[in-house]
This record gives structure tokens, C-alpha cells and sequence, in this order.
């Protein structure tokens, strides 16, 4: 018996990689593919790269027969969707924008989807906020820290995202001859996507109450997010990589590598890889992670194998691209 | 009750891709990944993509508990390990390398693995020689012609690939300060790859005598070969879509777009997309793989799920990467 | 006592790299840079590489006190633009667009703009109309040829462009998440440059009715066009390059290499390069420019040159981005 | 009555930059181009984006019969090649490599070449040892600040580098296939180049001894650097803008710009762009150059103009490659 899915905003970035995730998933069935934009579509008439595995098409309506609900919309519109769409309580749903990651804008019943920080809470969630693809790469730099109260000084942070991370609605910054083999800054100290993550340290350390600096950069890249972060530390070099180590031991996602990291080692891939030295009085973490998979749809993925019991890789062992 | 797969050269591009698949196929455990150069190291260490998701080890010995060997070597590799190592008649071989792929220069016992020309004689070989990936870019492209005799005139074949095709040998060709935003031609009209094509396209067609012209290209991306084709035919383009759709009805991976193709649609895919138009009196055909995967690695392992009586699909619905 | 350029529709593309080498022209004052859309910015707000080079801001309005007027319109804008506003007979004019460029279409006066075709008409002409860049790119191969009345044979041609080729109006195939590390072939048969570049080959061989096939690609670089081009011939390798060598003696921006040549021998400069080899009964000819400086503003630049009794390379020295 | 410069090391990349300036130079003739390696060759067999532009040819043996020598030599090669080969004292020189930049490792004749930093020293140097490139762009970010004695916090700098930045030699972290698409981390807290950009603060500022933390990081771009520096500063948006734009004032090369930056803005040119906010208590500064111009061969035809009394932009006005 297959866990029935929908999904809203199929048309999108997310909602397509939601799709070639889910077409193999083994205990998967696609129940509906939503869009208001292309209604009717053959689905591999927009994600192209589907041509030859799926036949299905995207719907203009809503069907009541699912087990969950992916919501791939834009930043505002899953609230309002919800609004206007009451879903029966017995369909969990798995939320992908922003509108209810936070404390302040979700009834207690959401619960932010970081399975590094909260596993056990989303096994039995019904409704799951999906975190915001820099915070998951951020964090992961950080949880090991927070859960020891070992954030103390002021964090510093550069993060650069591939070009995926701002959809498929074209733009100066994302057109071919500006982007390519260009590099720029923006949102600096700014990016709302702090917000979330201060949440988490608080979370795991009620008393953190440091500076983030974050420095978002656009990259001339498709797919993937490196972030390095640095921050003042006591401990020795080898106490750091048993404190992350000890961390993510039994994430199944999630590794420390005791070798410099690249960002192509997680590309098309859910995994996040760390990378941690000690420099003077500083720990320095390299994180990266692809933003559409363990950044967005990868993640809300693992969440829904975690709500329903599923092995928590199922669907989810993926090629890596690697070039 | 697992095929026990064998890999020999598994340090280089086509060796990586190989375990990039094997580690999650269903049906394989891998017995041994041999190396010269990397004896005892781990895999991780090489193909970084995979710490976290295997603990396996380069070995500098041959197991013959195997029922299956990958020859991931360079040409003229194979045929040399061969002499060297005597392989039990019960265990299959699959070589990656052009050292078989001639009937000159391969006994009778070696089958050239294209499934969509000789998936039978697959099912049934025990010695496969995997083909070229612009000889399996370029025969999807011609065969449904040549099966009907239809290939009577010049053909026209322009063909860029990306640059794994090229190994992971430093070249000064595929240096990133080079090639990057670069686009250049190599051995014009001479590719050793026309061989192949040539022979397949007889067996198809015992009167083929036409002339190939293949103007191969370096391209400034990493996987993937687009083939533009084209070549006299008095069909119109209704019957060549006709033509092309029933000779790839039913194979697994090849598809025929009715609609324009781009060259990400199959990378990391081991599918291959055609599209054909009629102009004037010519039919243009374009074509496109993944080098490493329906050029080299996945359809090794296409073949191999045939040669074993597996679903063809087997380990192979790979996620594209899509962007 | 400097020439007086007017500029019209400096905010495009053409429009900029006109303004990149003009700011520099020794014998050139820029009088002003029409845009509608920009009026009153400052230029270097839309092309913001000449941040600290310039303070001129685009005007709305045009002046009668100018020597010579670009028009860096688009297709159809350039005849509406000069039916609204009539310019003294006085001043010379070089249109970029493509309304002027054939026969049919432009009063006896223009000329057309390629020095490697019309050189001594172009000294003389009052209005000249800039070829194309595939049509640049793809008469650069074949003038030596025609001139001669051997182009006997069907010629066919594969020619990749960069993204820039297509402005910057922001569209899907302009996307970098799509265009980045893709390819695909667009308009086969039917681009519509080949109108040009047969009329070219008609004035220098006036029997001239070959089949040109002419296979247009989108390339995932900036900048460039890289031209493969094969016919029938019956002279030999020698008696090639001395045709070729012999066509382009005393051209100084194109020239004929004996080696093999790659793309970005001439990004960000005004040169055409040309490799010439024989392979059976084929000649085979490379061609490459950038598509924004020989294929548009500089060989504009090049006909203002010509067209003032200036050196024809005087602003023109550019130096190769080479990387 | 020209300069004559000698090249030591031109098969280079910088070498390669240096002759690429200087065979447009008004005021320069190239004397000899000297090269271990391509002795007798061609220049533009190596450097073949010049073919057409120049015939001269490599040299094994050096002339006296010059003004000025530049060493594009590796580090440690300039000091030996010194060593080996007297230079009449009435040649002056400029070294690109790292051996003379550090007071502890030059004598006192050895001129700093920075000209936002040394200006007036400059022009009367003989011996000018040029900055390296990281070295560069850091600086231009923080010279205002340690000026005014203003750098009393720590400093954090994350900065990006194209690949050019390595150099010509093949290395896996420069294979077109490892980097392309990709991002790393490499040397950080630890990179060279924190010595020279420590001296020179320490120059402007005495008492300068804060900590400069640097995360360096390999980019998927050929030409550029893009630096985010930030720190502690009691100083508003305004009086920082103010501040930096008058030490810039009357630098022709570098410009203070109110609107957001990005790294193509400055590709291919010698100019160096910053862009100041203010976030909280902290000074946040984006810092551009390309790494072979401004960052290298740029900056020393630079240091060159000034040594002999030249306007110090002749040979300089670089038109962008911008796309």
C-alpha cells in the first residue's frame, strides 16, 4: 500500500525535483501534480528531463485521496493556499516555503523540519515547515556547537548559493551572460533566512544570543550552497572533529570529513558533508549541501520517510552528479 | 542471491561512475574494485562523492568469486589484462575499453553492446564490448534509417562532448583556464569512433557504403554529447517519425521527442533523447547522451541487467541532474 | 579635430560594447547615447564596466552635430527609426540591425559592411550595413572559395554561438540554470542569415547556387562563434591554405592559421581566425570571431574606420580576454 | 624614443598578460620575450590568441640593451634569477613573483608597487616589487580604514578566486572537470599573502595589530577576485562612503561605486572597484579586481607608466570583456 502524494506548485524548481525524486520512489504513488500555470501540461513538458518516465499531467484541482501534501509554492502563498484550501487532518503536510518556519507564524503543530535537530519530533509530526535552503547548510555548521552551548563570540559566516536557489523566474542576476563566470554579494548581514537559524541555536541553547554575520553570495553554479564559518573555540582540533563526529553519528546524510570538501562532492545528491579545523582560537567549518535536495525537496523527502516510518534513505540514495 | 560484480581500473571516470551505480543497485554486491594506483586506499578517497555511502576499498588483487567483470581500463588496457589474467569461462566480462568492439579484432564470443541493436544476442552473450559514447550517440541517431536501407547518401554528424569524455587524465585541452568558455574541433573526419558506427550500420544494412562525416567538438561542460545528423531521405516527416518511434518502442531508455531536445534532459540519466525534423530533402536527426552513463557506465550495467535475466532498468532510474 | 558619434539604442548589447570601444577611440568624441528606456541614467548604470571610465548619461532626445550615427536597434526598429527621423544627408550611418543587409530590402547607397568582401565600396559608402555575426563568421569560410567559383558541391555548416548572440531580453534559453553546462541546436535549416551570406557568395560568383545546410547551436559560454564548415573540393591541402593565405593577405583582422584553433583565440577582440585542412574530397574550414566585436560593434567600428580614411585598426587593438 | 622591456618568464600566464598589454603600449617596444621552455618559438604558439598580432619569438639569452625588466617568473625564481644575472643598475625592474615584497626579504631599494599605497615612492623606484593578487584586492578594501587608524577589531575576509589564479601547470584542483560548477576552500586563516597585506597596514598605521582572518576560496570563473572584507566601525554609512572615496580620489584605477558590484564589472580591465555599507556596528566592503590585470601584468605596466613618467593609464584603457 503506497503513501498517496500531492503536490502544489508543481511547475517550480521544487516541485520538480519533488517529481524525480518521488517517480522512483518505492513506496511512493504521485496522486496529483497541482499547477494553476499549466493545467493540462504533460508534466515532462515542463520538467523536460522526465521525457520517456512519466505520462502524467498536471491538474488544476484538488484531490482529497492523499496520504500528504507537498506544498512547492512561493514564499506567502502556502499560507494562503491553506487558507483557501481547508485540508482533512488526516493528510500530513510537508510545507516547502517559509510561511511557517518560524515560532511567530505557526500554530504549535508545525514543527521545522531539520531531522539533524529534530528527528524525533517530525516521526510524529503532521504538519512540517522545511527549512530554508542556506539554513540547513548553515546550521549543520553550527548544531554541533549549539548543543554544547559552545557558541559564544560572534559567528562569521560566507555562504555562496548555485542559481537554482532563485527558481526558474528569469531575472538580471539570473540571466546566462551576466551570471556566468560572475560572483556577487547580496543581502549581506540581511538574509532572512537568519531568522530561522537563530531559532535552532536558541532551540539547543537557550541562552545563545551571539552575532551572525552571514555574507549570501551568488555563484556561477547551478546546484549546491558552501558555507564556511568560523567562530571563537576552546577546544583542540581533535576534540572539535569528535564533537561533530559524535554529532552526526547515525544521520544518515549527514558526515564529517576529515579531508578538505569540495562542492561537488553533494551535488544531485541529499547528503551534507562538514568539514572542521581549528586555526589559532577559531573553529572553522566548511558545509555544503545541494540547495534543491537537502536544501528543499530532498529534505522534505527524508521528512516524509521519517512521518510515515519509512527507512529514512528510501528514494533517497541518489547518483551523485560528481562533474 | 546478489550478482558479484568485479571492477577492474576503478579509479578512473568510468570506474567511478560504475560504483556511483553499483553501490545502490538492487541486485549487485560489489566483490572487488581493483586499482594499480590506489591499492588499499580508501574508494572515498577518490571518488570523494561517495564518503558516507560506501566503507569499500581499492584492492591490488582479482577475486575469482565474482560472476561478473567491468573492464573500466584505457584502450588497449583490456585486451592486455586479458592475456595477463586468465578469467573463469563462468564469469561474464564487460569491457568498457574499444579493445573489442572491431570484429577484427574481437572472437566471435564478443557481442557489441548496443541494446537498441543487439539486445538479444546481450541476453544470451558472455563477453560484452561496451560501446564508444559518440558511437552510441550517433548510431541512436542512424540505426532506425539503417534498418530500413534508407541510409543512401553522405551523412552529416556534428558532435560536442563534454569534458569526462576525456578522462581525468591533466591535459592541457581540459585545463579549466582553457576550456572554460572555449569551444574547438578534434580530429575532423577521423574519429576512431567511425569504425564502430560503420560496422553496425552494416550489420543493419549489408549494402551500407555511405560516407560518414564527423566533425567531433570539445565542449566547455562535463558530461553529456549532442549530435547533430543529418542526410538525404525521401520520407516525409510524418513516416521518419513514424519510423524513428516504432524502431524505439519498447526500449527503455531511448525516447523520440516530438518536441525540441537540450542536452540536460539526459545528464546523469543513462537515457538517450532523439529528435527528428524534416527539412528540404534532408532529415535531422539531433541526439543525446550522458558520456559517462548511455556512453559508457550505465549502458555497461544496461547490459549487464541483460545478460543476467534483470528488469533492464534496474539500478539505472537515475535521477537527472537536471539543471 | 575627432569624428562625432551618435549612438542610438546604447543600452543593448551592441549598444555597450559600441560604448566600450568608442570611449577609447583616439580619433572619436561619443555626442550622445540614445535610449528610450534609459533616458537621463547614467550609462554606466546599464553597463556598469565602465563604472569610473565614463560620466556620460544616455539622452532622449538626438543632435544634427554628429558625423556619423550607429544604430544598435533591433530587426525592423532600424528602417522605422529612420523613416521617423530623417538625418542630414551629411552624416553616415552604420546600422547593426538587419534591415539593410539585403538587396531587396535597402536602397542602392548601402553598402554592405563585411571589409573582407567590399573593403574599397565601404571607404566610399555613406550607409553601410553591418553583416551579421553567424553570417560574419560562416562568409569568413567561404569568400576565399567563391571567389575562385569553387563552391561547387552542397556546403554544410554547424556554427555554436554564445549566449550573448541573443541580448538582453531575458528568456528561458537564456536562463543560466538551463544554459549553464548545456547545448542545443536551434532554427536548423532556416536561420536567416543565410540569406546574406548567399548573396555575398553571388557577388563573388555570380553562378553561385549551392545548398547551404546550416546547422545553428546555443552554446553555454558569453561570447563567440565557432564556425565548421566542409564542401566538396578538388585542391589540395598546399593549394588551400595559399588560397586562403592569398584571400586574407593585407586583412588585417583575419587571419589563417596553420594549427588548430580554439574559440577564445579571439574573445574580446575584433579578429576572425581561420583554420584550413583537407580530409578525402573535402575541405574542411574553422572559423571563429566574438559574435559582439567582428560579428557587431567592431566591425562597425571597423567600417567607421574604413569609411573616415582612418587606420582601419585604430581603436581596435583590444586586448584578448584569452581566459 | 620608445621603452624597450625585456620579459623574463613570458610563456606564462602573466607573462602572457604583460605581453598582451604591452604589444599595444604606445610608448613601449618589446625587446626580448626570454622563455626556458619555448626557446625559439613562436609567442603565439603559446600564447595564440596573439597570432596575427605579433611575430616575435621567444629568446634563450638576454639583451642589456634595455629600460625596464619584468620577472613573470615563479616564487623563489626571481631572487635565483637575480642572483645569476647581473642587471646593469641603470635597467630598472619589476618582479611579480613573492620575493621581494617583504622588508625582511628586500632591500631597501625595493619599492612596494602598490600605487594606492605608494604612489610618490613608486615613480622614483627602481626596483618595484609587484603585490600579489589577493594581496591587492584585500588592501584596496582596508588601506582607507588603517589611513584614518581606524582597523582596531578583528578583520574577516572571505574572498574568491578565478582559476587563473594558479597558474598554467596542470593540477586535478584546475581539471575543467573537477572545477567546473564547483567551490572550495583552501589555505585558510593561512594564505601568503597575509604578510604583505599586514606590512602594508602597519605602513599606513603604526600601531596596526589586529587580526586579518581570510578564507580563501577557488572559484569556477578563469579572471577575477571578489573580496567581502568587514570590521568593527563607529563610523555612519556616509562618513565611510566619504571616507573611502576621498582616499580614492585621483587613483585612476580604483572607484568607490554607491550601487552593489559584481566581478565581471572589472574582468579584463586594471581597475579596482569597492562598494562600502554599513550593517550594525560593522563596516562591510566588497573589493574587485581581475587577478592577472590589477592583481598582476596590469598593475605592473602600471607601476611601469609611473617609474618612467607616463600617464599612468597609457596601454591601460582595457576594454572589459563585461560578459
Amino acid at each position: 500500500m503506497k503513501i498517496k502524494a500531492g503536490i502544489i506548485g508543481g511547475a517550480g524548481y521544487t516541485g520538480g525535483e519533488m517529481l524525480r525524486i518521488l517517480v522512483n520512489h518505492p513506496s511512493v504513488e504521485i496522486a496529483f501534480v497541482h499547477s494553476n500555470s499549466n493545467e493540462g501540461n504533460l508534466i515532462s513538458d515542463v520538467h523536460t528531463d522526465l521525457f520517456g518516465d512519466t505520462d502524467l499531467r498536471f491538474t488544476g484541482t484538488l484531490s482529497a485521496d492523499i496520504d500528504v501534501l507537498f506544498l512547492c509554492v512561493g514564499h506567502g502563498d502556502a499560507k494562503k493556499f491553506l487558507a483557501a484550501n481547508p485540508i482533512a487532518p488526516s493528510i500530513k503536510i510537508i510545507d516547502l516555503s517559509q510561511d511557517f518556519r518560524l515560532k511567530a507564524n505557526a500554530a504549535d503543530q508545525w514543527v521545522y523540519g531539520l531531522p539533524e535537530l529534530n528527528r524525533e519530533a517530525i516521526r510524529t509530526a503532521n504538519y512540517v515547515a522545511n527549512p530554508g535552503c542556506f539554513a540547513t547548510c548553515i546550521q549543520l555548521a553550527l548544531l554541533p556547537l549549539a548543543a554544547k552551548g559552545l557558541l559564544k563570540g560572534e559567528v562569521h559566516i560566507n555562504a555562496t548559493t548555485g542559481s537554482t536557489g532563485a527558481g526558474q523566474s528569469l531575472a538580471a542576476t539570473s540571466h546566462f551572460s551576466w551570471r556566468n563566470n560572475n560572483l556577487s554579494v547580496y543581502k549581506a548581514f540581511e538574509h532572512q533566512h537568519l531568522n530561522e537559524i537563530g531559532e535552532s541555536l536558541v532551540q539547543l541553547d537557550g541562552g545563545f544570543d551571539s552575532v551572525l554575520n552571514f555574507i549570501p553570495q551568488r555563484g556561477d553554479f547551478t546546484r549546491g550552497i558552501l558555507a564556511s564559518v568560523y567562530t571563537e573555540s576552546d577546544l583542540s582540533a581533535e576534540e572539535l572533529q569528535d564533537l561533530y563526529a559524535s554529532y552526526y553519528e547515525g544521520h544518515v546524510f549527514t558526515h564529517v570529513s576529515a579531508k578538505n570538501i569540495d562542492l561537488k562532492q553533494v551535488v544531485n545528491t541529499n547528503k551534507g558533508l562538514l568539514h572542521v579545523e581549528k586555526h589559532g582560537n577559531k573553529v572553522f567549518v566548511v558545509s555544503i549541501i545541494d540547495n534543491l535536495l537537502k536544501g528543499a525537496s530532498g529534505q522534505a523527502v527524508q521528512n516524509m520517510n521519517l512521518m510515515f516510518g519509512l527507512e529514512e534513505r528510501q528514494g533517497l540514495a541518489l547518483k551523485a552528479a560528481a562533474f
